[in-house]
């Protein structure tokens, strides 16, 4: 197992405690991990301006593409928050419950997939999902596309942002534009500085913890851009933790795949701004980050953490927080007669 | 009655047709309205800082300030939606809707007291009912409090805006910083340059409209900044309009005065971006804003007014949507072990 083998080296430059055991640790962990990009990444056949950013901004936060007009996007991945909501699982439409924790969106471009199954293969494919869920937001795409038509401000948008299409507004381009919008929602840390260089960026608790989370295996799941997002792994791979943990009626991303090997098979979760996003795991049931690290150690590593251990993993995790980006609130465009009628209801 | 003195006047200026015309329309309506100041008005017993500005801004969009996590005081003040909900009564706690329209946030320090029923006499002591509404936000101060002092950025921010008390951190405090970033929201409007000298801020037809709304006798209740908000009236002056527009069980200011002459009264709505804040009246049952017109003519002047002179009227309202404040939406601290737990359980 990977992690027996990485433990030997990295012990022997934990002992040297000179700038040389910065180095080495540095070019391990950028065997494992990337820094995030300077740029916004290109998009699969969603080529991102400014135009199309901003109408993905207004979408993103316009509660008018729920049903009830209560929901937006950003209910429950609140850019205020960390990017999700910071319950177990979402409260929606009719006050139904989500049958797992909202993720973050932020940083959510460099996934491999999106859900916690991973059932999107990107952000457009997502930005469908929530906002025809009966328990989230409850609409349908036609009275979207009619909403957004009653607003003439939201078609010159459209407009400027597909310039060379026949029916700009669409559900397709809605996602689109959410889409490129979400791009943009990068937050830069004290990681990536020390990933591109700068020795000074994490403390040396949070190095310690960072050797660690190599040593133990954590990265073998949570590695690339975002420590996570970018492969499927069985929760309890060594000992499975218990029902309120991981509840057997959700069978995780079996329900994608109707393999018997996907059973209680999930993403593994992104880790970036992770002290920012409790409570933690698909079920949302962990709040306290150490003991949802301790959990992962004995479910998925089959590894005891020590007090000290788990506080220094802790510590690592918490310079994965970055920069917030900084939006400035949209102002959407009023209702007309046209704009079809918010409806609580619940069919 | 006002509105029949007022018109020869008027008629007669409409005739010339001249500069002498717009500067006699001005003189009367510096009689009856306002401009916005250009200043923060000064708030009873709570002097306005920056650091209690940014601390209320982070209140006002915080939705653990509400039992469930779901509502912050912009779910149904919404900046990005002229400062209301677009919806006839808000949906809150457990999907429950309330009782009357949401009003808006934007300018509403002008108001001379808040709530449909003007119940509460400031902004501070607004904020302090939604949040503890079992059908809104269904919190209690005790556990507003508490959540506040469990995340440590709170309490700074509190310090650093109650600098001279012991305990920064309470229920009035909270309150007290909401009201001082809710006197942030004003909206400069093209009536405002208008009544401050430009007269190529209205169009002919909005000075038309603008001769209308006093000639009609609108005025009589809609003046001063905020062209309503400064008194109570009853809905149905002239004639009661359907149990649709003014439901039976809703006696309005009765409530708060037990004076049968309140039965029915309501605060004159205050008409700043009044075309922004579809659907109208305290029921919110009417979407249209020449029909809310229309029906006001009715019931409260028994006027009949034609098509030309309601559109003219509207045209004006236009003339009152302001600039929206720019708004960059807040980080907010993230939430400790120490943070009660979000509850959508229904009481």
């Amino acid at each position: 197992m990977r992690h027996f083998f990485l433990t030997s080296t990295t012990a022997l430059a934990l002992a040297s405690g000179s700038a040389a055991f910065a180095n080495d640790l540095r070019n391990e962990a950028l065997e494992l991990f990337a820094p995030l990009p300077s740029t916004i990444p290109a998009l699969n056949a969603n080529p991102v301006t400014p135009e199309k950013i901003d109408l993905g901004k207004a979408l993103f936060f316009d509660p008018r593409m729920s049903a009830s007009g209560v929901f937006s996007c950003n209910s429950c991945h609140n850019l205020a928050t960390g990017g999700d909501d910071n319950m177990p699982t979402s409260i929606g439409h009719g006050w139904q419950k989500g049958p797992r924790n909202s993720p973050t969106v932020l940083n959510s471009v460099f996934n491999e997939a999106q859900f916690w199954d991973g059932r999107a293969p990107d952000l457009a494919e997502q930005a469908k999902g929530p906002v025809q869920a009966g328990v989230e937001m409850a609409n349908t795409p036609s009275n979207v596309v009619a909403t957004l038509n009653s607003m003439p401000q939201y078609v010159e948008w459209f407009t400027a942002s597909f310039p060379e299409e026949a029916e700009p507004v669409s559900f397709d381009n809605f996602a689109k534009a959410i889409e490129a919008y979400e791009a943009t929602l990068i937050t830069p840390a004290p990681f990536d500085a020390w990933l591109n260089g700068d020795d000074a960026a994490l403390s040396e608790m949070e190095t310690a913890g960072l050797s660690l989370f190599i040593d133990k295996g954590c990265a073998s799941c949570h590695s690339g851009v975002n420590l996570g997002g970018n492969g499927y792994y069985p929760f309890g791979l060594i000992e499975k933790p218990g029902a309120d943990i991981l509840p057997e009626g959700d069978k995780g991303r079996f329900a994608v795949t109707a393999t018997a090997d996907d059973e209680y098979v999930f993403r593994a979760s992104p880790l970036r701004n992770i002290d920012q996003t409790a409570p933690y795991f698909h079920s949302g049931i962990v709040w306290d980050l150490k003991v949802a690290v301790q959990v992962m150690g004995e479910s998925q590593l089959g590894e005891d953490l020590t007090e000290d251990e788990a506080d220094k993993i802790v510590a690592f995790l918490g310079s994965l927080t970055g920069e917030m980006p900084e939006v400035v609130y949209p102002i959407l465009p009023a209702e007309t007669a046209a704009t079809p009628r918010p409806t609580g209801e619940v069919k």
